[in-house]
Parts: structure tokens; sequence; C-alpha cells
């Protein structure tokens, strides 16, 4: 009952990590202090931006310390409390992931809302990835009704939300992945899909021009790379560019080149802003207020790639950089 | 008296313009059109942007036509006027400019305000270059008191202004500049001075980074090229980059690679904006309270140089890129 199972990271990976540098331990929790609470974690969220967490040098977020149990949103149930506002069977949310049993201060936990929803939906399109294409459409791009509205890595978590996001704002939405089935995805909830695959950075502006001979007011940005420079390529008047993500550019080992039409801001007077959406999280509940009962009716769609098993969570977080993934990665704990 | 020399551009120029593709000719004007008022040219402004319209392509502005008498900012004085606002002696500015005797839509033309400064402060510090410098440091970058700010070509036009106002605001300013003179005025006047000259990427990142510990706020941007990757390694939290021009790229015929570390925006949840200083215009009266009076006090520094004679107004361009030009360039006719 209070064996946890975490992973540590034990090397500094260059480029791509390996398996190997993340290693799986135990160890006895020790007996609950005054106001913690212990979870059975249920649900394991990894994300893109852990790999930055991996790099040993603070860049928005802290590092993860070699051999300390690593983190990440996890869902789960509580099964002891010493924390007044939670009780045993208790649905909560939280940062002790990577690991099955957790415990940790109540005051760093949440209790799930009362939506109709998977419970696995809070690290997901009503979570984190939710909560950020929310904030990079609304808070950073300013969308308005009407906007054409250019999105990366569309059919991952983050990006089939900003679609479906701006298309209920009435925004011509074209949304841009790898391969054909995550296009004919796309296609199916009515968004504009270009293939990247196999194009290059003049390709890809030949094809963003011609799904929006206009340009784009927004581009959503998950990938930079030969994107970012068609992207600038097709930008209108007073376009704004949101950095949510450069997943292109994370398992760099050598020097990236930057895009070489970056005057593009210029001649459009255009903006380009990056942001965490931590930073932006009192507005978590106005996001959820807006979105949580879509999903709850089925009108907004998602999608998930569940690997099951504790032990295969460095194989989930590693598939984020594959692109075999569809939707939110999550790892399900028996 | 009616006699107008001009310069047309009879040629689109790749790289750095050549003084052969630009020629002087001259013609008789017609009489003058109700509303129309005829301007004997004192000043003839030199800007960089103006490269970009001798691109045949719309950049941020319409290109200039081949053949076609060319255009810029000059001061002038009214010798005859069909317009109800102009009288004969009036001193004014206008758009018309790479000729000596100008004929314009008297609607076209602006008054000189009554400060007591030299005419020719409308087309430098009290003119577009220094509404420019204004508008990105108020406008764009939202300066507050107290950042710390950084501005490349520092020394120049607009570069110069940036610096005092932004020292007025009680900022912390660095400013660039190529070789010693140019970095020794700017000490001169309190900034932090960085020479450029004889360093890489790196070579300049470590320089801004000793002269301003804590990074910088804001980045006013001239220049690009290895100077904005050396910028972006040094922002602040939240910083704001205003890309006022990339005077690097615009005689460039080849790719130029944008900077390799574009990732900071989003690591330093930054922000970058181009503008173009027409779209701000309306807010020229506000700039011009603010300003003048200090610029007439001799509370503001500028510099000029002059370049005599209407036949060297294409050398003078031309200096713009070289470098050996200090503060405002100008063109004095007689």
């Amino acid at each position: 009952m209070s064996l946890s199972r975490y992973f540590v990271l034990t090397e500094t990976p260059t480029g791509l990590p390996r398996q190997d540098q993340f290693t799986l331990k135990e160890a006895h929790l020790p007996d609950l202090g005054p106001g913690e609470v212990r979870v059975r974690n249920r649900w394991l969220s990894v994300d893109p931006y852990m790999r930055g967490r991996m790099s040993g040098v603070t860049t928005y977020v802290e590092p993860y310390d070699l051999d300390a149990p690593m983190e990440g949103a996890a869902v789960g149930e509580v099964v002891a409390s010493r924390h007044a506002h939670f009780s045993e069977g208790d649905r909560v949310r939280h940062m002790a992931g990577w690991r099955d049993l957790a415990q940790l201060p109540g005051d760093d936990v949440e209790s799930l809302p009362n939506y109709d929803v998977p419970e696995q939906a809070y690290l997901g399109v009503l979570g984190m990835p939710g909560m950020t294409a929310w904030t990079g459409l609304n808070r950073i791009a300013g969308m308005q009704p009407g906007d054409r509205v250019l999105v990366s890595a569309a059919s991952g978590a983050v990006g089939s939300l900003v679609a479906q996001l701006a298309q209920t704002a009435d925004c011509h939405v074209v949304g841009v992945a790898g391969g054909k089935a995550k296009c004919e995805w796309l296609r199916s909830l009515g968004v504009e899909a270009v293939d990247y695959k196999g194009k290059d950075a003049s390709e890809l502006s030949a094809a963003l021009g011609a799904a929006s001979p206009e340009g784009f007011d927004i581009y959503y940005e998950n990938v930079g790379g030969p994107l970012l420079e068609a992207a600038l390529a097709n930008l209108r008047d007073h376009a704004r560019v949101a950095i949510c993500g450069f997943i292109d550019r994370y398992n760099a080992t050598g020097v990236v080149s930057g895009p070489s039409n970056l005057h593009q801001l210029l001649f459009r007077k255009a903006r380009m802003e990056g942001f965490i959406v931590l930073e932006h999280w009192a507005h978590y509940p106005t996001f959820l207020d807006e979105v949580a009962p879509r999903v709850a009716r089925g009108d907004i769609h998602y999608r998930e790639s569940v690997v099951e098993g504790l032990e295969r969570t460095p194989e989930a977080f590693l598939k984020l950089f594959s692109g075999e993934n569809e939707g939110k990665m999550l790892v399900k704990l028996s």
C-alpha cells in the first residue's frame, strides 16, 4: 500500500533521449504528514515540453534533477488524506506523475471538475494541452471572428483543439499534419489539411498559399523549422504568430538556422510571441466554462494514444517525437 | 523658374545599388493647377527604407516605378501656390524629394511647426526617423520606467533618439554601434556602448551580457544578422523586440539565415513585432509635443551627415549602407 514506483532520469540526453536513460525505481513512502494526500495515479501525461526539462538547464521550466523522481501531470484517486479538502476516493489532478503512487501536499492537488467526460480528458483536451490551445488563440494571438488561422501539428493534442476553437469563431482554418491518416482526420472535422511530408519550405509555402490565397491572420506554432518559414511567407498584414512550441528543435544537437525570411514580420507589421501556459493559469476556469460543456456534449473531437503500464512511460514519451501518436499521448496505469 | 531636376531609377538593383542606376533628368513643370503648390526644396532626406522601394516588389511600401521621379521626404519653401492654406515663402515638408523643384497638391504638403530648431530637423530627429524611434519604444515595445533597453545602430538617426528617449524614462540603455568614434559619441551621451565590429554572434552576446548582466526588457532592432541572435540570447522574461528595420539584409543577394536561437522567444515568453511608422502617424502631434521642446532646448542631441548638391543624392543614399554616415543623412540643396 505504500510502495511507490517512479521514474528517474539517470543521464542528460543529447538529441533524442534513449529508453535506458530512464530508470524505474521503487521506494516505500513515509507515513502521511499533516496536510498531505496519497494518490493512486490512474493516468499519466507525457508532453513535448518535458524534453526541455531533461536538458539540465533552465529553459522556461526548471530542469529535472538527475536521479530524482520525475514530474508531470497525472490523474488519480485519493487513497489516504490528512488534508481537510480531500477524502479517500476523490478524483484529483496533480503534477506528481511518472509514478504509480504519489504523496504530496494537498495544496498542490486539484479536485477534478464534474463534467460528464472521461477523467483522462483533464490531462488532454480539458487539461494543460487544451488550455494551451485556448490561451495561444485568445490571449496571445487575439483571435477575431473571421480570421484566417494556420495551425501546425494540427492533429495533435493542442493543434486539434486550436483548429476546432478557431472554427467555432468562424475562422477559416488550415491545419498542417504529417501523413495521410492525420490529414484525413482533420478533413473529417472540416479543417483544410496540408500534409507537410515530402515538402521543403518553398513547397510548403506554395501549399499554404493554395490553401489560403489571402494568407493568414494567425499562425499557431508548435513545430518550427521549414514550416515556420513557409508560414512567415504567407502572413497577412498585422498577423499574430503564437509560439507554443518548437518541437522540431527539442532534440536537435547542432545549430538550427532560423527562418530566412524573418523580415516578413517587418513587411507584414506582424507580431510573434512565445508563451507558457502556466503564466495564464488564472484563466483556466474561463477556459473550462467555455470548452468543457462542448466536450461533454461531443461537439469537440479529440483523440488519445494510450500506452498501458507505468514501465512503458518512457516509450510513450519518445513516441511524441516519432510522429506516430495521434492526439493526446497518455499512459494508463492498472 | 519652372525647370525641375529629378532623379529616376533606371534599373532594379541587385545587391547594393550602383550610382549609374540613378539618372538625373530635368523637365519644365506645367502651370500650377488648382489646389497645387510649387516648392523649392532645400533639404532632401535619404533613408534606408528607400532600398526596399527599389526592389521592384511591394514590401511594406509600394516600389518606385522605373524611369519615374523618385520620392522621399523633403523640406523646402513654397514659391507659388494655388492652395488656400499656403503662400509664397511658407516652409513646408512633403514627400516629393529626390528633386530640386517640386509641384504637388497642397493637400499633400505640411507646414513646418514653429519650434526653434533648424528646418532640416523635421527630416530627422523631429521627422520620420524621430517618430520611428518614439513609436517603436512607446507603441510597439511598451517602454516602462526602469526597463533595460538595447538598441542597435545606436548612433544613427533613429537609434540615437531611441537611446535618449529611453534614458529620459530612467531606462538602462546599451547601444550597439560600429567603430570607436560612434561608440565614443554614445558614451558622451551616457549610453553604454558596445562596438559590434570584429565580433561574431557569440562574442557579441558575451559583450551584451557584460553590459547588462540581467539582460534586456526591450530590444530596438534596426540591423538583424548576428546582432539579433546575440540580442535574443540576452532577453529577459517578457521582453519586447521592436523591429524597425533589418538593414543587414536590405542589400543581400543570397539566402540570409535567421537567428539560430529563435526559441528564446518561447523560453523568455517574449514578443517580437515589426512596424511601419506611417501606420502610427496619427500620433505625430503627441510625439512632437513631447520631443520638439527638448530638441529646441538642446536637451536632445542629434547629428547630421550633410552632402551638398542634388546631383549627389544617390551618393548620400549609398552612404547609408557603408556605415560612414553619422546620424541623419541629408542632402542640402543650394
